[in-house]
């Protein structure tokens, strides 16, 4: 790209001309009419989710490269369809952007979502591009799912284990690592860069769900309860609780955490970061004792019993080793993004 | 609705607070998940579409009431599935609020997108709402489509003759009237009051398809093309005819405008409106000349053949009388967003 090109905006080649330039990160199929036509496969249900991201709110260039937005705004909508049972088929992207924005930092934003979604076999498929004052993102993601295997969240019954795959706290840590890059003096280069990683590259957890189907096949009826982590662990949990109408209760020891939290964290920002840290988009599901030990079995990479659905309506986090009192989870202290 | 409660501002509720209120505009089955189910019936297709809306460039509250936004903005949407052939089965909104929006003006916006919802029996299957420091809309729908009778820009053939359903230039008159209110004084109260009911309440012609299918019976496989005029009528004919490859002659006289618009209009302005006005939401259509007559004469209220494909590349506009010599159409007089 020379220099000329790099600099221009995209007040200076319009909006047809930044739809021309966008319109090599879709499949050429789709282009051209007023909607995008997408195969469905029989017997399968529809499942949308959508996501609006505004700069300055929710992405930064301080933090966030344009292609480390757009694969984090990808994999968020993945993930929401991780978390129904739901195989993706696409989705749409609605962009608006002031005039001085480069066409390459779009391009670039472009770039990321497409390598998310490239690994999923899947496309944007439609879009609109508006001028506006701020940069604002609005993805909208479909997929498809055999109705019979759609997780809920309100599908969890007392005596079913807490499952979470991978680790949680990492994408957190990561961002304090970005924002304050004197954290982390006891960790090495290669150890810092995993941890950024989980914040700039989250992966939707599509690949857990034939693993959960492959484990459920005898059970082809079974409720299953779950949502994801992205707005945090404590969070997925009681709002599971919420809309099941039981309790949990957590063994502390039992969350998994990266390794390298131990190095230069406290462990109460361990707890803190794994817990309300949020944006790990890994998966929270409830399922029988026998059939959790099997999936957590074949998931590997931190997958873990956590703790199991009790009678009631509070989320308790417990220490087998009494080193720590009983404490009630709330959502307190996550997010309410208008109350500043 | 007590003074108190009108005043509330977004702020004062939070995120959550918003979320509880916009709900009961949402069928209960859809809430409470990371995403929504749908049911699709067999053998249809999926259709996709987003529109994405800002606060001052395409909607403001001096002409348009929150109501009005909401409607126009599902309409422009539902516009677009009627574009594909394909009936909806429902929305999903991202929205973007500063925090001192009022919560009332948020529920008269989800208002109005129900109210034109309703009349096609869907809903609003999901969204987002977040902080932004410019009030945004993105709005996807969804609909189905049998694979043989999708619409599309690109299968006009030579020969066929272009047909619009309803009327033209409507919109843009009631614009015109909403923000000149000096203007028009030769129409009556109930004259003015339709051209501005256009502008602020366009109906998607969604009813055109069962029509449509009905004449095409013997011809199932007959492709077909066509796309709203969303943009104009002169942008959809352009767009059609170089989707397909081909031109069109168009005659001046057959084009359907409002019966009132030669009370108050020059020639000149009535074919501008008529033709680069935009947002009269009608489709364009075309068919071989016998079905398009069968069609016009099933469609009633303004609908009309309009012209007929031609060979080679332009768009001219004839005029039969041959008082106006005859003119080559071009998009140069449409919008192009991010040019000031």
């Amino acid at each position: 790209m020379n220099s000329e090109l790099s600099s221009q905006q995209v007040q200076d080649i319009g909006e047809q001309g930044l739809l021309e330039r966008l319109q090599r990160f879709c499949p050429p199929e789709i282009i051209g009419d007023d909607a995008a036509v997408l195969v469905t496969a029989p017997k399968q249900s529809l499942v949308v989710t959508t996501d609006v991201l505004i700069d300055g709110v929710h992405f930064s260039d301080v933090t966030t490269s344009p292609e480390d937005a757009g694969w984090r705004a990808a994999a968020a909508n993945l993930s929401d369809l991780a978390a129904m049972g739901a195989t993706p088929l696409g989705i749409t992207v609605g962009l608006g952007l002031p005039g001085k924005v480069r066409v390459s930092w779009v391009e670039r934003l472009y770039q990321g979502m497409t390598q998310c979604l490239q690994k999923y076999n899947i496309s944007i498929v439609g879009g609109d591009v508006v001028r506006s004052p701020v940069t604002t993102l609005a993805i909208t993601a479909f997929g498809q799912v055999n109705p019979d295997r759609i997780i809920r969240r309100s599908a969890a019954v007392v005596g079913d284990a807490i499952i979470v795959t991978g680790v949680h706290g990492a994408s957190r840590a990561g961002l304090e690592l970005l924002l304050h890059p004197e954290l982390g003096q006891d960790l090495n280069d290669e150890e810092k860069t995993a941890l950024i990683r989980a914040h700039q590259r989250p992966q939707p957890r599509l690949d857990v769900l034939p693993i959960l189907w492959k484990i459920l096949t005898p059970n082809s009826q079974l409720p299953i309860a779950g949502m994801d982590s992205s707005d945090g662990l404590a969070d997925a949990i009681i709002q599971i609780c919420r809309a099941s109408g039981v309790g949990a209760v957590l063994e502390r020891r039992e969350i998994p955490v990266p390794k390298t939290f131990n190095h230069w964290l406290t462990q109460e920002q361990v707890l803190e970061y794994a817990l309300y840290g949020g944006e790990d988009f890994e998966l929270v599901l409830c399922l029988p004792q026998e059939l959790a030990s099997a999936l957590v079995q074949h998931l590997g990479e931190g997958a873990a019993i956590v703790g199991s659905i009790t009678s009631g309506s509070t989320v308790l986090l417990h220490d087998e080793q009494k080193k720590f009192p009983d404490q009630v989870l709330s959502l307190s202290q996550g997010f309410q993004h208008f109350n500043s």
